[in-house]
């Protein structure tokens, strides 16, 4: 071949590298989002889990308490 | 140039180029899992809410028959 | 003692005997009104402890369905 | 008449006039008695009362608690 051939080959090359690196660049960006997202909705979920447990057992305790009520009323009943 | 450093040129590139895009189809795929992944757990989450709304509104009727037995109590109360 | 005196004494003892038979027939129906009146006070309570019974053992049942609800919230929070 | 028969009125008269102030005496004791188990029967019912009383409002105060509990899970889901 001659020297015009790999010449036009190689800046037809160089072309398509930088193209194929600006969308590379476009992907990390883009990944870096996404498991960014991904790290803040797990902490998101993990939050929420946390406030859920922390009133379960704030309703634990209410039943508990409910039934020591209900205890009591059925003592009153019985000695009455 | 010489025709020689031309070539040597191109097939460089073309190395790079074909380095690069598998690193682009590497990516792709990753942010393929990403994206799905995300969505997965989107779902779950929203399973999850409509699970725990149902969960209230049955709590919501629970307390609403425990205050109505609180009144037939009271109006018990009353009448004696 | 004379006739006379014998019978003066009899006429105030028919008189003072027909006092405390009035007497005696007031007694009696008040202590009619009284135990009529703790009949009745007995059978209110005893329908008030029927009553009282009836709405705990429904109290029992809403417990019981709450504690039911508050397990489900837990398996859910587990399984998310 | 004869003083003989008036003498043996009255003295029947007597025996009956001792006999009816003994049944007066055991009337007025058993009416002594019902008015005192009626008095200790309304303490008790009031006492009763009062603590059954007591125990509603406990539970109208669990019952709020519920509800706010209820309410703060509402807000949760609701933020999330």
């Amino acid at each position: 071949e001659s020297a015009n051939e790999f010449q036009s080959q190689r800046d037809c090359l160089a072309q398509k590298l930088q193209d194929t690196e600006s969308m590379n660049q476009a992907l990390e960006a883009r990944l870096g989002e996404l498991e960014q997202q991904l790290r803040s909705e797990r902490r998101e979920r993990e939050a929420f889990r946390q406030s859920l447990g922390t009133l379960l057992q704030l309703l634990d305790g209410k039943l508990f308490e409910m039934t020591e009520l209900r205890d009591a009323l059925g003592k009153l009943l019985d000695s009455s």
